[in-house]
């Protein structure tokens, strides 16, 4: 029936807590490229992202973030906090060396990770907080608005800047973006390309919180996931799947024509041309 | 065909000042649970739920409110503020008696005159405001948020604290909120079983004005209603309508669903248990 | 497939600068009540519209608005700026005396070019901006918020005031204001009929600067417009019409049956009789 959500009927309790089976790749093994703590005391797992020099999501690197957000989920963690290694940046985003003159098959399964790791990170059953010690462009900053709350340092940037080279997002991209800022924001910011300092993402609500260091986010993180104290966790995990579902659905009604739409996208002129000038920039920046 | 709305055509003028027909329950004897007061000057109806001691949503009391919104609907009133002959609580939401270890007829006659409550509110063709003097958590929290403004006395709370007690609202219910507040908020404040203060809920939108008293609030109320008074009334009813058409599909185009999702849901032991404790909750409280 | 935008796939790159492809009427020869001033050193076009008294929007203005933007889309410009000869009026809005006991077939080209205006300026492939320097009543708001950007002059008012002269606005139009707007705002401001003075608009959003003059609000315009220098100018094109997809979806998919309903609700008694005592109200204003 129409009002049926692709998730499964969003009242069904089985199996909420390890959500893996809305994902398509099977879990190969860990490269190590993230690592997770739990706090004892706390129950809340600490999960860093530990690829340099700027965690740029690469093939492997989104398949330990996967891993390891299941791994987390499904192992009774009161909360997952997703922050970096580097002190100086949160993610670059995605490996764009993938999809510049590429090899069509990787690049299907490259994007096709990336469409699981945006799921496992909205759908996650556990709270969700973003620890964000460092620059969060493009899909950094996806990944960090898929989580339910934002706390970041000074001095570094955060937004979806891909049009600065010719990228264009996906809606489920965008809707990501529309859960957490206005409208008349989000189409503005997207068409600039902006990156937003953490001042201005604090005013427009990109962000929640401002930390003075990385212990301090990670406690404003965990204080945060400390909120949800008086709540059932698995009425809560319900809740959550209901708020995202109308965003969720949009990727998985059609993974397969968005995987078509993009994969057809970056091998247009236009887009490898864009790219090619945005690399040899970041070279010349070096 | 696609466009048309499950309401009929939003451009359809009659029958527009009575909206019982998109109703389920024919209209039995009001037992007296509410009250109407019109005044003579103004032609604003008040209309005060009376149930000692907390105003709960009780099969009678939503049957008496039903009633009420129609008479006054009907009778040509220039609006409708709801509020509560109890000054400590505006409504303590739905009955959740109802909902323990229940009797599957019952349970689906009450969630039932629940969705045609929270439509009559939603489609009441004239202005509505609530003057909510006194807390109004979860079911009260809802009735706020589908009239058009709310005015609220200091020192109370106001939300929906659902996951508190293991229940899951329907996505209606999340639409009531998403209509007044920032999706950000919403999915935060549901997944937090959130109760606002008055100062927060003024912070954040979910009421519009606070009021020094009972008097102040319904004054504040009538001054609302008296913005309308430059617009034609159907059209202003129709454009209402057209406004909350997208929640209210949400709803009628799957009623029969969301009461057996709704009732499934009810039974299992995880809803059981969780209003069980908290059940035992509220009485130690006492 | 459902997911299919109806303004084709949303990666399609060509024809993407030129959107006539999507409107329904030809092109005929401009009047000449509008101009176009394009800044050599800018390469940013000025369209005024220059129809006195006040620029109510009449077929002959509709269409020469259209065949303009076309022409700036078209001709590389390098961005939009929507603006009146007018020092007083930015536009009246649609010109009521076609809606007044109307010839059906001059009623149904009439609305369906005020369509093809909407879609233009929703879907112009170039950065737009509005320099509204003068009222900006009814549709004269509409296109203001079809733009990305809005700078008013001082002591104006802008708004839909419709629900005043018995006018029921269709959804997309409700939509343009949502994009803009908070859906709290926008059901009372559409209910109200609420014209928002240039104070007032600026606090809600509906406005994005104040310019002391119009040659502030110009150079306004185009320092926004210069915000997107930064972006590849293709890449903005298909990310704002994915932004904007949604709306323009909700016109596109049953263009007749909006046109159907509009002459349907345009010929009652109702909204002739409110007509008439609006225009009788304007009148006696002169």
């Amino acid at each position: 029936m129409l009002r049926n959500s692709l998730i499964g009927s969003l009242r069904q309790i089985k199996p909420i807590l390890c959500s893996q089976s809305l994902r398509s790749l099977s879990n190969g093994e860990n490269s190590g490229l993230t690592t997770i703590e739990v706090d004892d005391k706390s129950g809340i797992a600490t999960l860093s992202m530990n690829l340099p020099p700027v965690n740029t999501l690469t093939l492997n690197l989104m398949h330990d973030l996967i891993d390891s957000i299941n791994q987390i989920e499904c192992n009774k963690s009161r909360g997952l906090i997703l922050t970096s290694s580097n002190d100086k940046v949160f993610s670059a985003g995605l490996d764009l060396k993938e999809l510049y003159k590429p090899d069509q098959e990787r690049l299907k399964e490259f994007w096709t990770i990336f469409q699981d790791l945006w799921l496992a990170l909205h759908l996650c059953g556990i709270p969700t907080a973003a620890a964000i010690n460092g620059h969060a462009p493009a899909a950094g900053c996806i990944m960090a608005t898929a989580c339910e709350y934002r706390v970041m340092l000074p001095d570094f940037v955060i937004g979806v800047h891909a049009t600065r080279f010719s990228f264009l997002v996906s809606k489920w991209m965008m809707l990501s973006y529309q859960s957490v800022l206005p409208r008349r924001i989000v189409e503005r910011a997207l068409n600039q390309g902006k990156l937003f300092s953490t001042q201005e993402a604090l005013e427009v609500g990109l962000i929640d919180e401002v930390a003075g260091s990385k212990k301090e986010a990670l406690a404003q993180c965990a204080a945060f996931i400390g909120t949800f104290d008086k709540a059932n966790p698995i009425a809560r995990t319900l809740t959550k799947r209901m708020c995202r579902d109308s965003d969720v659905t949009e990727l998985l009604r059609d993974r397969a024509g968005d995987l078509r739409a993009c994969v057809d996208y970056i091998n247009t002129p236009l887009f490898q041309e864009g790219l090619s000038a945005h690399l040899e920039g970041l070279k010349e920046k070096k």
